[in-house]
């Protein structure tokens, strides 16, 4: 925890913020705080700051925040990502906050298995706070927008243009070509980065992303996992859109 | 599993192989492999190739494989690594192979608690096939060479220059100004990245890596907890290695 994130429902008059959860206890335990420290804060989507440590309580601690600072700007790059499996994706959640990513968005494909929709990891419950603790890592406060789709072709066809309306469009392809940085530059305003399965896309979806506006690119002759290949490809296109 | 990866001992008079572990089963029920099909295989630290299944029995499956394909090239990465807590570096070992690295080399530093180095997941027994079910994702042969350190400063002074003899030192630190695309290009043969541990390497480490020839580059203003900062930074280092 690099910073402490707050919910905006959390910050009463004048600041005031009584902890009694995880984040209490880290304050504790982990910070040793005492009274007059001051800590690194946040809120969710909302600005930083900071919180002065008023009390130090058995089970809740109070402090009187300054939450003045500039709001972080929304990350520039939309995640499309054919849903892995759970063990994976249960892994990605806070590394995707951690990175940095506008909007997450999980669809089916041809080699994702159904029977992945339907656990636990894509409940909000559970999610949620995995992009919490990301953001807490990596002194944010811009919660990832996350949406789930059943039917590929739906999602590319009805809802993509709406939930991700002007974005540079790029998919991960053995097939590709071009590298990441021959297609998106410092001039690039949003990127939106689709992720295939496992086993990768078929040739029909590689030729649907692409009348979507998709162009290919390689990341080299080796094969990874899923969550290996998102934090490297998110890596390469958040230096790419920041190299003049 | 891309590629099914056998030990050199394993590959007896004419190619002919007997598998009965892990890899038979994949053969036999992921696969669903009948005499006659062909897979793609290799020898560790040894050449690609092939290998026809000869027979499928309950216990067992029988390959003949024709292993004269070319050795991959030892990945031109060597990392550096603060031990990160033993969760995290259980994660880390199949994606540090899959993403290449030549030599993982693990040290204490200050802010890396010592009981770190007393677990499970540092003996070689745990960590090796990890290592290779990530070669195995990425069709490489290479095992990476892993050596470990719990003197900071004894393995700067004494033992870096015989482990790594020639490469471009960097290492990520937030006070960083140049960005890796500054200081590796293709031109480099090899690179030697360090990586810090969680709370980041103190002043005095920073001062000593950089008196051994480390480079600070930056990675943007984003805290990234060690495994998420290993796959980012490997992936920018590669692909440094690989623009022209």
């Amino acid at each position: 925890m690099n910073i402490i994130l707050l919910e905006p429902s959390e910050v009463a008059d004048q600041g005031r913020v009584v902890l009694s959860d995880a984040r209490a206890l880290h304050i504790r335990n982990v910070l040793h705080a005492r009274p007059g420290d001051v800590f690194r804060m946040g809120v969710l989507d909302g600005p930083l700051g900071t919180g002065e440590v008023v009390e130090v309580g058995d089970d809740a601690i109070e402090l009187r925040c300054t939450l003045n600072e500039e709001t972080p700007p929304r990350p520039p790059v939309d995640l499309l990502l054919a849903l892995p499996r759970p063990k994976i994706m249960k892994r990605l959640w806070a590394q995707l906050a951690a990175l940095g990513v506008g909007r997450i968005i999980l669809t089916n494909a041809w080699k994702v298995e159904r029977n992945y929709f339907d656990t636990h990891v894509l409940d909000a419950r559970f999610y949620r706070p995995l992009l919490i603790e990301g953001l807490q890592q990596a002194r944010d406060t811009r919660l990832p927008e996350v949406s789930i789709h059943k039917q590929f072709k739906v999602l590319l066809n009805e809802h993509l243009a709406a939930l991700v309306p002007d974005a540079i469009r790029i998919v991960a392809d053995p097939r590709g070509e071009r590298s990441i940085r021959e297609t998106v530059n410092s001039g690039s305003r949003r990127v939106l980065l689709a992720v295939g399965p496992e086993g990768g896309w078929t040739d029909y979806e590689i030729a649907l992303l692409q009348q979507h506006g998709f162009a290919t690119i390689a990341l080299g002759r080796r094969t990874l996992r899923a969550d290996t290949a998102c934090v490297a490809l998110l890596a390469l296109v958040h230096e790419a859109l920041q190299d003049s």
